[in-house]
């Protein structure tokens, strides 16, 4: 058989070859406008040849700071097709980070949008190794700016080659696209992507079972190009000819709709809190939203309820997924078995609401206290993955601590059920270690949110002198709560849910839960703030 | 990225692992049994140390003479399960050529159906290098027989260890398979095939615009596992948990539409004949085929008329489909883009009929007498292929004429109209050159047969002193017709259609049209019988 390299540039091709007249669909500051993939193509390989002019050579990094729109699209593939390295830079990190990465990337040239330009300029003392910048403006002039020399995209590209030749001859495993994972400790790990496997993901996307990419739809990747490329959408919806609304800088609710419904949107994708806000805005607006075939929502797992609005009161299915950085991401996808259609709608929901099970070409197993769990719903472990698209070492890092004879081990603790779906329960490091047993810290915090005088509620692990850990509940009553609701309520309240060493062994009232920058509950605090609580208590 | 090798046996732990309880209708001579991929899986594990138990080391080749049935199935993942390649051997050549390929493919096992038996008991003495006989068969005991020493295939795997473990460190560029093509002259050539090319042609028969084989799919494959691999369907479905219906020895078409009606079968492959043989049983019987999605239908160019009986008489889509042995088949596939669904019935009847367009993953160009051709629809030019799922060389062969700076010729001249889309036109070899320009004897024979008093044609290309080649129709008049029919007649009925110069310069009225053993024109023995025809006509 040919041995021909799986090459992300031949996605293109195939897309100007043969759906030369279908659509991306761009916005960017100045408004909406439609390239199609010949145009996409054309530009493209203008950006590809401007590049090399530009003195970028094969294995360099171009950096990208900027929202889903066409430009971005472009450089998905013209950066690979200078056989460059696509550095994908996720703009919601803090501003030491952004640094960080730049110059542990060793990026030679950033591409910008105009909006975030100001977020580039404050690190201009920080990142000498960068050698250019290009602006991705509507502008037909460039502002003024310290950073220099400064170039104009649509000038750049204007004075490209046309009809410029992808190499053809690659190595499949060079590296094709870089992405940094935004750590919650320490410094953004990088992982590289490489030909072979941003080309096999593509597949795995396609694939009818999986995320069923179609010609016949019409995608909308609200997750962000700058996070693990928008799950690697635009280059499978680009590969199969699938129209691609890109909804830009700074989009709201209220956008998202609109673009469904006026663009006909049949696939959109995106973490919870987007989704969330499309609900209120579906509740509140009058919209159709009858051509969406599927919302696809990965990032963090997504609340039952949610699932529920979706799939019963607006009939949209709801594909929950779960990936990483690290996994390219899509690893594991929520589809219903065909021996599942029939079950009634709330073991549909809960079906739904759990992870899925892994997507061809990947390989999981789960590792609990005592090798691998059983398949039964309950015992947990943490997943490890094998797969030609999860990645094997961080950047020039020395940890090797997450990648152990050829797997990966996510850090996420889940559970399996014996149809192979796995539910995500907790990260290995807040999980409670009890006596030898396992305790689900998400588990209990879902269950203490659910009352009705609980604003929120942390669980973490305490060192214990005789059980190693024990669960301690913080919880932040609602105003109108203080006074009334005591320890003795809340393990009363929890007793009927959960086995009796679950329950935590003491309440901490606190007026509120710290949070990271992007308002994740930070339990390090807590951990660190309440490390002696239980050894105080017994003496 | 980690580099996990591409292996055939990971589709069936997928399968055992995801997809346990879905099944395998397999007919064999006594009956229909179903099979769970659990069972299939251990009965698959027990086969593969059961080979390995009888000398069988990694690369040697077993080879298999079977029909589509459970143990066929087991046989495609246990033969590469034991590291060996799985050598499927066309029932249908003459014994010449089987012997011819089970010596130079040096097979050291065969795996031999009951009712295939004494086809290769009078090869006894012929192919010397086979080790041992497995006969897979229903009964409990062997028949007598001269194929010595023989297993009884239950009988050996129930010797085999069910918890065998498949080999993950395999190379992916390693051989799993091969197939020999039937040649209409010389002897057959072998292509072989690896993990790699079945591993990304699974993978693209899966995807959502292509085979989109889907685990709530049922799927028939009538094309037998002989034939390359049955379209590699069996190796897809396994892969992604769809229910496979196995129709088993000596199929009808009564049998098939039962198949299709009980099982409920959504996707059904097979060549032209089959679906002649079922539209007629179709219109005589009284069946309920609306469980079908699709008919994949490939091998060799489907009638118009067909396409049409099934697309809107019966409603079931008609998925044409083009590749050969040399290709693992899929190469090209009839799907209509979104912009033509709404185009009227004849329309979208003329782009069925034609073979349609390259899958992802795989390339194509198309070169005519003066380099690429124009993709007018017009332009007639060979076509060439290029893939991870199409072969560079013949087993064991010389001969590289058909592959060129990394491509395929395919020997097949077809033209492209704008959308991309194929249709094949004739042979290279069949081809008429003539005066610089090529005349399609495969469209003036189309003419020719829907004449009314004509039963058979023939258009060969035959060597003229002044254009290099000239048509020559070869003619087989209805019974009723002779005498009344006249070179003018033809030439006349012709010349509306066709430019002038591609009207045949003679007509030459046979009795019959000599044919090849599975019933194709054997177009060299017309050409050698007149080969000086217009030579002799211009002295």
């Amino acid at each position: 058989m040919m041995n021909v390299p799986l090459r992300v540039t031949m996605m293109l091709e195939h897309a100007e070859r043969y759906f030369p007249k279908k659509y991306v669909t761009s916005r960017t500051m100045s408004g909406i406008r439609r390239f199609t993939y010949r145009e996409i193509g054309e530009r493209t390989r203008r950006l590809s040849s401007a590049l090399v002019k530009l003195g970028v050579q094969k294995g360099d990094k171009v950096g990208t700071l900027a929202w889903n729109h066409h430009r971005h699209l472009e450089a998905y593939f013209g950066i690979p097709g200078a056989e460059a390295v696509l550095h994908t830079i996720n703009i919601r990190l803090s501003p030491e980070h952004i640094a960080y990465i730049i110059n542990h990337a060793e990026d030679k040239i950033l591409l910008i949008d105009q909006d975030i330009l100001p977020l580039v300029e404050v690190l201009k003392d920080h990142i000498p190794n960068v050698e250019a910048f290009v602006l991705m403006t509507d502008d037909d002039k460039l502002p003024e700016s310290p950073l220099q020399p400064m170039y104009h995209y649509e000038e750049l590209i204007a004075g490209g080659d046309p009809s410029y030749t992808f190499n053809d001859k690659i190595d499949e495993n060079d590296p094709v696209g870089m992405c940094y994972t935004s750590a919650t400790t320490g410094n953004p790990k990088g992982v590289t992507y490489t030909h072979r496997s941003t080309v096999l993901h593509s597949l795995a996307l396609g694939l009818t079972d999986s995320g069923g990419v179609s010609e016949s739809d019409i995608i909308m990747p609200v997750v962000p190009m700058f996070h693990v490329n928008a799950w690697g959408l635009p280059f499978a919806a680009t590969w199969f000819g699938t129209s691609q609304v890109m909804p830009g800088p700074q989009f709201t609710p209220k956008l998202l709709a609109e673009l469904i419904e006026m663009e006909q949107v049949t696939l959109a994708a995106g973490v919870p809190t987007i989704w969330l806000g499309l609900l209120r805005e579906l509740d509140q607006g009058s919209y159709d939203t009858s051509s969406l075939r599927a919302i696809l929502c990965g990032g963090s797992a997504a609340p039952r309820g949610m699932i529920k609005a979706f799939e019963q009161k607006y009939n949209i299915p709801f594909i929950h997924a779960y990936g990483m950085t690290e996994t390219s991401p899509l690893v594991v996808l929520s589809r219903l078995k065909s021996h599942q259609m029939d079950l009634d709608q709330e073991a549909i929901l809960d079906i739904r609401a759990m992870q899925g099970y892994v997507v061809p070409g990947v390989e999981m197993k789960v590792i609990g206290a005592n090798g691998e769990v059983k398949w039964d719903g309950q015992e947990m472990g943490e997943l490890a993955l094998r797969s030609n698209w999860v990645c094997d070492e961080y950047y020039k890092d020395d940890d090797k601590s997450a990648f152990s004879d050829g797997w990966l081990y996510t850090g996420d603790v889940v559970t399996v059920d014996e149809e192979g779906t796995i539910k995500i329960v907790d990260r290995t490091k807040d999980l409670i270690k009890s006596g030898g047993e396992w305790i689900s810290s998400v588990d209990l915090e879902n269950a203490l949110m659910a009352h009705e005088d609980i604003f929120e509620a942390s669980v973490i692990a305490i060192p214990h002198p005789e059980w190693q850990e024990r669960p301690l509940a913080c919880v932040v009553l609602k105003p109108e709560a203080p006074g009334r609701v005591t320890k003795q309520d809340i393990q009363d309240y929890l007793r009927p849910m959960f086995a009796k060493w679950w329950i935590p062994d003491d309440v901490v009232f606190l007026s509120e839960i710290p949070k990271t920058s992007v308002g994740k509950f930070l339990k390090r605090a807590l951990r660190d703030r309440l490390k002696d609580h239980y050894s105080v208590i017994n003496n």
